[in-house]
């Protein structure tokens, strides 16, 4: 009988067991794809793509070789096994290069690729690169916002398992919706009308009764007809909701607490991919507040901007808000806090200093809005009569009425929109640079 | 302007800052819900829930309160902040218990719990815990089965950070399905037919052209019409993909090492859920692996059973292998591999020494599989050719087919069901145990 006892010893080394000391003059096996081959007279020079970023390999004619090979042969994304000699070069990525002495070729492409991925920057239409995503995506600059993206999702997690929240996996259909409204992806469930679900929200409520503290990473659909650069119809959303808060301001002090304890992750583990594209992270040490009636009245006043809707903010405005905190504050993030009443969903809390506004707060990065949140009414008969003043139905969320007749604790929550955030961070213009396959209107593939 | 500067310091303590040292005779402020009330004479214990677990507050009459309060009102599942002093008591949980000095009370409840969740045993069908599963999760051991399966998750993700993988997001709303097959949820994608996605499958193989190691961790949905114990519409999948393979076995060193790896990670920081549910963990330092043909034929020999499908293992086959190899190598685990062909999908890499087979396997847990996975087809005319023979379309398929026309490394890679081995770590006999919401035949709800 033969046994698996663990993750084996590769005969293959990463880049980093290169890079380490004592290294020079070793030779070792390193497998990758190659990104590019540039002949240089008798010199060739052949890029090695991995995952954790690019490997010089030099080729000279006439060093003694191992094998009969002749690298002229050797494709752009063909995937190789080099062996060689590290040396260390000053001017190469990561101060080292390999002198190649074999390449065993482990695949070779039938055609070349559409896109140009080996430049630095792809200079291509979004639309060219959507179309051929996981293409594109060879490019290291576009991958690298990935490898930022999962920095993120990473840093949700790991801070709240240390602030006492669990984990949940909540289902994405059901019978009926969170929030309501119109904008639902509507499917057959065995012969019964179902949804896909907007928001983990009232899961992760009921949930606030069971561990506290719960929080999700994972997809939600809106069936949105908003063809706009921030839109996107399906998205992950970082969620988390918090029981026994004395005031809403403690959530966006644990999304704060977030932020910092993220941009530090990056700072630390993510290094290559912010030289990469340039980055230079926020200053989170002190996020300002400031009401939603007030930014508001601000921006009127100093951009000279007429109010148009005074239950909402409109996207113009946000931008104005970001503008404003940032030529005052000096932050790009800012929370607007205690948005109407009426805009708010019926399980939001009124303010009960004045109940048409609510103890919610959205928080604006850059002038874009890439978290809502905001205390819940955890009241059975505030929640009830709530729903009552908005002529809502209670069929099909007997469950979740019933947490609150059982008793549950105050508590709120927020969800952050994982493309938004990343976008922002990494300066984009559109959210789909920021998602690996984009869902809209019109882009079901790939 | 006001700024938020972090996580705040709460005034209420938790469970861990109460049992450490120096804390005897400190006043506290500690909140939770109210789990059980139980007077005995004079005396009141509150049993309070928190997050973390049980904690004992004692009443006595007569003691000075700060307040006048009546203990007599306070409901069970209230949730309340208990004011009091830390005492030594060591046949209280964690060996200490809260002196009361003062309640305050944040909610009451409207009605009482339809299932006795204070009990330490839920002795009610699983049916009606499900009608109430939020409420029945109350229950303390019903809970720490999630909390068990939050950290075969965070294992999952830790580990394979450690081993160089990425974390991807990938839709779940697709144009085309990975596996085919009849058993796809469909919807309706602003007047286009769409589906919902079985695997990440397409997503996690096209990806290892970008990253070299990939993973996810999210849902999952067949429209199976099984109503088993151990089938579920949706749920939750541990996927991993990694490039630059040399053998398929690799890819069960890598899961060995997962195996291990989160065993450990229960060890350390859940072993209050794995007291509370009794649980002895596995050993996975070595882990059996066995033929497919050869299996079924131990099998049929050792306990006297003919061979009807030559080409799938029956459920009752793969119990009967989990009972052999527990009984001549004390495993719980063993790795099945060399599936047929057959059975297997398009993109299974054969067995280049017998066609007839496929590098691939399954890992049964107690005798039932909890992940299938197996080496790809990376070559782009192997794979054209095994769809030709198949009688499959490449249409809809020619993002995923143009990954290896443009050159893909050998990989391979697996999927784990989440609920499924939660099920088989905590010895439930269904499924639903291990799923906070499930989905099935019947339930869309809660």
């Amino acid at each position: 009988m033969e046994f698996l006892t663990g993750v084996k010893q590769q005969k293959m080394v990463r880049i980093t067991d290169i890079v380490t000391e004592g290294m020079e003059g070793k030779t070792v096996f390193i497998c990758g794809s190659v990104h590019a081959i540039r002949k240089i007279g008798e010199v060739v020079f052949l890029i090695l793509r991995k995952s954790e970023g690019l490997l010089q390999c030099v080729w000279e004619k006439g060093k003694k070789q191992k094998d009969l090979f002749s690298i002229d042969f050797i494709k752009e994304e063909s995937t190789v096994e080099v062996e060689g000699m590290v040396v260390c070069e000053a001017r190469a990525p990561y101060g080292v290069e390999i002198h190649i002495s074999n390449i065993k070729v482990l695949s070779v492409p039938t055609k070349s690729l559409p896109l140009p991925v080996a430049k630095w920057k792809l200079n291509t239409s979004l639309e060219a690169k959507l179309n051929h995503r996981p293409l594109a995506l060879r490019n290291i600059r576009e991958r690298a916002v990935f490898r930022i993206q999962e920095g993120i999702v990473r840093g949700f997690r790991d801070f709240l398992y240390s602030q006492g929240f669990t984990e949940i996996h909540t289902p994405k259909i059901g019978a009926k919706s969170a929030e309501g409204g119109a904008n639902i992806f509507k499917l057959e469930y065995f012969h019964r009308p179902a949804i896909l679900q907007q928001s983990p929200q009232f899961y992760k409520q009921m949930m606030v009764g069971v561990f506290d503290r719960v929080f999700e990473t994972g997809p939600v659909f809106r069936a949105e007809k908003h063809n706009t650069k921030r839109h996107l119809n399906e998205y992950t959303s970082l969620d988390f909701e918090m029981g026994y808060i004395e005031e809403f301001t403690e959530l966006m002090a644990m999304e704060t607490g977030f932020l910092q304890y993220m941009m530090q992750l990056l700072k630390t583990n993510y290094q290559e991919e912010i030289k990469l594209l340039g980055l230079s992270l926020p200053n989170v040490e002190r996020i300002p507040q400031i009401r939603f009636e007030q930014a508001k009245k601000r921006v009127s006043e100093k951009y000279q901007r007429q109010i148009r809707n005074p239950y909402d903010l409109e996207p113009e405005e946000e931008l104005l808000i970001g503008k404003l905190i940032q030529e005052e504050y000096g932050s790009d993030f800012v929370f607007v806090t205690h948005y109407p009443s009426k805009k708010r969903p019926f399980y939001a809390m009124d303010d009960p200093s004045d109940p048409t506004f609510t103890l919610s707060f959205d928080l604006l990065y850059k002038g874009l809005e890439v978290t809502t949140g905001g205390q819940r009414i955890h009241d059975y008969q505030k929640l009830i009569k709530k729903m009552e003043e908005r002529g809502m139905e209670t069929e099909g969320m007997e469950q979740y009425l019933s947490c609150f007749q059982c008793g549950m604790p105050p508590h709120g929550g927020l969800g952050i929109g994982l493309e938004r955030l990343t976008m922002q961070l990494i300066g984009e213009e559109n959210v789909r640079e920021a998602c690996l396959f984009p869902r809209d209107l019109g882009r079901l593939e790939p």
